[in-house]
């Protein structure tokens, strides 16, 4: 269904952005932001990590309000938001990669919103190589508004329902939603456990709390290395269930299997279930992670990298 | 003497770079690069990292290989090295930081090289706001060549000069030479000592060591919290010793004195000495760095922001 969103490779399309901030495409309803692939943004692999992705997402979602006119307190809250002191927070994630660029790589960011339910908006983004159009990352994302005064969950209020409304795309989901319920990992269930994990100063965004994309870090920090070595990560699928902040301590839990993986389509796949929590057991994030072979003629998993032209 | 090096503010200057990947300039002897300060870039002050300033130095000094066409094994080493299994490694950084810049400001970045004593090289960057020219950053730096397959120090070889230095400028530094020597830290001379610190999978570069500006980040996981808060980073002088690699487990000390900073040319500031270890003892990383109170207009400094429109 997202394939009803028109791609035109067009050269043109990056000339009018020369400052990088992105723009309003199809009707102003789906913002479109470039993105080269930079030198630091890559790992051992010599591809884009997963952090890099989910800060692009961050930067689209962001520059979408910007651009809208609707940035009230210049961190994504509207002006009625702010009004009311309402933040968005993110409930449920869900990420399938299907290939990860290099460094040197233009990716091109579309993004949209639509209604979830009744007082929450879903964001999808459908990431490509902008050289080819080939897509090369999906993500769906569920949003509900938190007052942060009183940090309470709260309805959309009509004056903001007003404001965002008109925004709203009836597509669907880019990711299918994925129904199956994920695990409550403890002590006893989890194959790997890291403790002592606390969030650096530069970890914290602008209102002091840590950001979405460090708690998967921290969730990858319990995955074996023996898994971030032989396997790439293929789709994830996060539920964020309580704000952590910058006093916090907190705990990594996975557990592997190997075993009922048949939807990833291919035999020696990996899935992993996660938790992260505070270490007086309060949940943070629930996840569940697949993860396929690298590329046989990729590069190999250990020690030095062979030379090119030696 | 580096305000030698003319800077004329053109918006032209980015419509010719519309992919973001910079450019030589100045008889192809300096390389400029600009980069849109991202949402993610950011941390609690609204400010970007001194991390984010240390990536982009790493991604112009590439490119500016890149640029010239002498990029061999993808990573910084030219087409002679490569064939000689050389790298380079920096031997010492020195950074001045006049102003941070904010999510949306445009940064441009300009980087050249010279010789430095007999074996080495220097890389010089200055990084200004785009739309003003204002110099928001200094930085000195100077690297040698390593085998990568003994991990010994290498003179430069003729072929290998023969293909740099048609690139060497003979500017004087950016940053005046820190002569002072930088202290040894132990256990008894250090404030704080935060030990366990071990690389990530993500942590790693394509030769699967850590990255420079990884080991900032652990110099700064010593640095108490009462500084990171109050006091931001106004420079830094970094030398490092010996090479870190994927199973190494670290130790960050740091020393902090109110006193002896005249040179800091006001009150109120702050320096600290630094040494990033391995557990054995080896020394890594020793530095130095100088804070200065944030702007008294600035947003606070504990707990949530104050609000802007409420």
């Amino acid at each position: 269904q997202w394939m009803m969103l028109d791609w035109k490779p067009k050269r043109n399309d990056v000339h009018v952005d020369p400052f990088g901030i992105g723009r309003i495409v199809q009707d102003g309803l789906v913002f479109r932001q470039n993105f080269p692939i930079r030198s630091y943004e890559i790992g051992a692999d010599r591809t884009a990590s997963i952090e890099t992705f989910m800060n692009h997402l961050q930067e689209t979602a962001l520059n979408h309000v910007k651009s809208a006119g609707l940035l009230g307190d210049g961190f994504g809250s509207t002006p009625e938001m702010t009004k009311r002191n309402l933040i968005w927070v993110v409930t449920k994630m869900q990420v399938v990669i299907d290939r990860y660029p290099t460094w040197g790589d233009v990716v091109q960011v579309d993004t949209w919103v639509s209604a979830s339910g009744k007082n929450g908006m879903r964001r999808d983004w459908i990431v490509r190589d902008s050289a080819t159009g080939e897509i090369l990352t999906r993500a769906s994302s569920v949003w509900v508004m938190m007052n942060k005064v009183t940090r309470r969950l709260s309805k959309i209020p009509e004056e903001v329902r007003g404001e965002i409304e008109p925004y709203f795309l009836s597509y669907d989901p880019v990711v299918e939603e994925d129904g199956r319920k994920l695990t409550k990992l403890d002590d006893k269930t989890a194959d790997f456990v890291r403790s002592g994990l606390t969030p650096r100063w530069s970890d914290l965004d602008i209102n002091q709390h840590v950001n979405n994309v460090k708690y998967l870090g921290w969730i990858l920090e319990s995955a074996p290395l023996s898994i971030l070595e032989s396997y790439e990560l293929a789709s994830m699928t996060l539920e964020y269930r309580r704000e952590c902040g910058k006093d916090s301590m907190l705990q990594s839990l996975t557990a592997v299997s190997a075993a009922d993986i048949g939807h990833l389509g291919r035999s020696g796949g990996v899935e992993c279930q996660h938790l992260l929590r505070l270490e007086n057991g309060a949940e943070i994030v629930r996840g569940r992670t697949e993860w396929r072979p690298k590329h046989a003629n990729n590069l190999g998993t250990m020690g030095e990298l062979p030379e090119e032209n030696a």
